[in-house]
């Protein structure tokens, strides 16, 4: 059996396939052939490799973390008013199934206008407040401080006409509440939230182990919500290659265009890692579908090898 | 053969089938019985019908003047590499096609798309400069200053999501130009410009004449653009039933969701009038598609009886 | 002013801009270089230019031919309670608009969907009898039987699965009447009819003269048929560049993938041709959308030269 | 803890919510009253409950059947030439996509585009030996000769012009290989294979056990094939509620309008129930989106009483 750092190893070696998302001019200026791994298991034990010192930014990971807080405050039948949990082969920010749909109502919380209706459903009186709540959950869970890269936010801010005629649609439709620019102000702030492959491994944790951290045994979310959010990670997580993901590899899993993946795991002897696992990788090189090319080939080599399909 | 004024009455009989537009309240306040029809030839003999001296606001029928405007100020071959000039059998707000069309360029300046798009490309150094120009060009055409209605304007604006969404879709496929806000204040301004059927069947004798007023021998646009909206009104020009009409009626019309209709048209003794014809009617009772119930009727009518169609 | 002559020659030396039809290797051999014209005028005076002595396949030319027959043997409400008379921006030969329209009515005649449900709609009781009423109405028109050219015909009964799947889509809503394959293959063998540029000015002549031959005085439909035939061919017969062609040519025409265009026009004296006119060309080299290079080049510069557009 | 059997009286009880299909007199004859259940785990032990003598056709749930076995035979590599594993949130039975997506490839195999395509992957020199080779292997699954419901099979034959729609699209496609009809004619006939409740759990445990049966040890198909067909019930096995049925219910499933319902599940206890289980539910009574509504509640039920949810 290959040992976690072989297949580390191997997977960087794949970086040179993929590119850095050329939209925003900080996430081209990464190193494409950087790679980060953290796991961490239900007892604390990590195994860390490659660049874990780097941060990046969530994007679409941000997803994930809005949802859960958006039905741990709001209630999950609340949520799903406005938003439904269906997987869609539409490109993440497509905007035709909200004509062809219904009452607009998107599809779900993984493509931009489901994050944009649920960043509109957060608790809070106006934008600071909204984005203050959601930092706080995850300061929490990550045990620091959560702060912005100001320069990838305001990137986005400009670059943001697509998100913004998504996010009229949805208004039109009564779907979104709220004033239109703050809601996506507060959108592309979660985007920008600055993590290494540690904070985003120990989110994977919780997670994987139902809500409640298994360290500190704090509860940070409802086991239901936990596994609703687990559903959609794997139903809708991966962009357009959620289903091939599913099939090959089998791990709840959300990417972000950063480059950066978070999945859950469980296992009795990873290397040493047992019981509930959860995994961040970062690799900047991203496939034309959004995924993190060293990303995907680590979790898929790892999947094969332990067995870590939950199929 | 029936006279006119037969016509008219039977056609406002017909009114009762329709209903005034109801996503704003001005519009929805109108009386829906009322019915003018004002016909004018290249000698200046009018016809007139009906409530002639009640104003109502060029909604859609503004897509044919920025239009044309557009194309004088800037040249047609400009203009066509923003917008093209293919009917298609979506709702006039429809965004669909802006996604699954390559470049997302709209297909017509008829639908909203379009006319956003031509609207931001209207010359002038900021909103105020590019409505004014459209105004001054206008009112030179019916002969008085052009004024708008405040009330219908200010609620047009409040409802304007749907269009927001389009407009934001057409920025971040680089087809609109300039500030995205600034574009819809000039589009709503024109939609809420008042005229009288008198003054909208002047600019239908124009656009019969191919650009010249034949009263005044004042030209206005050139007659290959004349053409090209000629064209456009036919096969674009009355939402999703511009086939139905082209067919059924056969005059080149434009019709606006207020209740007018700007139809061109000729003929060697039609009650009186010859040669070059324009004609407008307003009938604020519209049918499901946005077209007046009266008006199409009456076009429909004196079209059979007087052999008016192109085809 | 130049003469006709002139204007063939410009045309045809465009016509290696485009090539032959490819799915079908009858018209592939078809050469490139070829351009026929022929223009006859209501008195029966004709222009002919080129290799007038060609023949060459109806192909989508036929669609008008067989809504006409439908139409004057079954009356036009029969026939539009099966297909709506709207243009429609996509494909000659999508399907999709079948699924997103409520009971899967065709948008119009000219596209495929539209001409297979009028082949079901002809009078006959089995397949030879409904495609020699066809023949007979046609050739009556022509003033000669009518042939099929076998070698088409067998060629796109073997490549028709595309329209054999639209066909059991409209049979699937109950659109389509009687055997799918019965009216397939009377569909191909309409478009397998072969004519000459003589043959199809000639009908071109009865279209414009509103249903009546104005040499012979026979009349073989209505003018209200007419009409309606018209108005679709202006709308929607030259496939997704109809609007284009309404626009910068203005003349009712409907093209076909052979390479030919019927067109209808009028003039006081177009080099000595006078009255209603009928138009056909030829030209097998065609562009990407599928009409003929030569031909729409020759009708554009003439349109303009004479000023021929009903705009 | 409630028991299984209050469960299935609780579910049964709902069966009034839905209807039975409708579009085949054999399935709409069907009691709506009707619920059976059986579970059964790695050591035989088996669940029992409701009229489990009854038999019913698979319908959709064969789609499953006839993806193993394809893969199986001509590995997974060539099936996944021919048919994607993506989710889509369109109807089973749309064509849209095919039109809309490079090459029309369908997105997965639990659409009935998709299952077509796999149907004309079977082997076999003809239909007869294609049906006999899908028959041998699931019969010795079951351990019994399988048979069809010849009444449901000429029914659907009679219905089926969608179908032959959409595979005359995969056709024109070079999807699809080989004659339509034949392949349309095998695809009916696995449909209508008649199974009970206690066939369908044998299979579900051979899913469950990685494509080994643990009762008998013998294997069927590879683990890998195994976790496709898992993942792909999944993702896209329950129709457009799969979304919602991963979330709430979580375990891999696929239902077919007859009202049965194929599915997967483990556990240490389940009221005696030990390890690998495979489950299977008949409730003719559907709701609108074609799952049985009896089904669906009893699943849903006990996956949350004893914490089956894959999630």
């Amino acid at each position: 059996m290959a040992s976690l750092e072989y297949y580390v190893q191997e997977s960087q070696n794949l970086a040179v396939l993929g590119e850095t998302a050329s939209y925003i001019p900080a996430l081209d200026e990464q190193d494409p052939s950087q790679f980060a791994v953290c796991l961490i298991d239900e007892n604390g034990n990590q195994f860390l490799a490659g660049d874990t010192s780097t941060s990046f930014t969530l994007q679409s990971i941000s997803k994930v973390i809005s949802f859960i807080y958006a039905c741990e405050e709001m209630t999950l039948d609340y949520v799903l008013q406005y938003v439904d949990v269906e997987p869609t082969g539409d490109s993440f920010n497509s905007i035709i199934r909200l004509e062809n749909t219904e009452f607009g109502k998107p599809f779900n919380p993984m493509i931009n206008a489901g994050a944009i209706t649920i960043t509109s459903l957060l608790p809070g009186q106006n934008r600071e407040e909204k984005f203050q709540h959601l930092c706080d959950f995850m300061g929490k869970m990550i045990g620091k401080p959560v702060k912005i890269n100001q320069e990838v936010y305001e990137s986005e801010i400009k670059t943001a006409d697509r998100n913004r005629s998504i996010a009229y649609y949805l208004k039109s439709n009564h779907i979104l509440q709220g004033d239109v620019e703050s809601v996506l102000d507060v959108y592309f702030r979660h985007c920008a939230i600055e993590v290494t492959v540690e904070s985003l491994a120990r989110i994977g944790l919780i997670l994987s182990n139902d809500g409640v951290d298994p360290i500190t045994n704090e509860r940070f979310f409802s086991k239901e919500i936990s596994k609703v959010a687990k559903a959609l990670m794997l139903t809708c997580g991966m962009y357009n290659a959620s289903g091939k993901f599913a099939t090959f590899v089998g791990l709840p899993s959300k990417s972000g265009v950063s480059g950066g993946i978070l999945s859950v795991a469980e296992h009795e002897d990873l290397q040493g890692l047992q019981g509930k696992i959860g995994i961040a990788t970062f690799g900047p090189a991203i496939d034309p579908i959004g995924n993190s090319v060293a990303g995907i080939e680590f979790l898929k080599r790892i999947s094969i090898e332990y067995d870590l399909s939950i199929f």
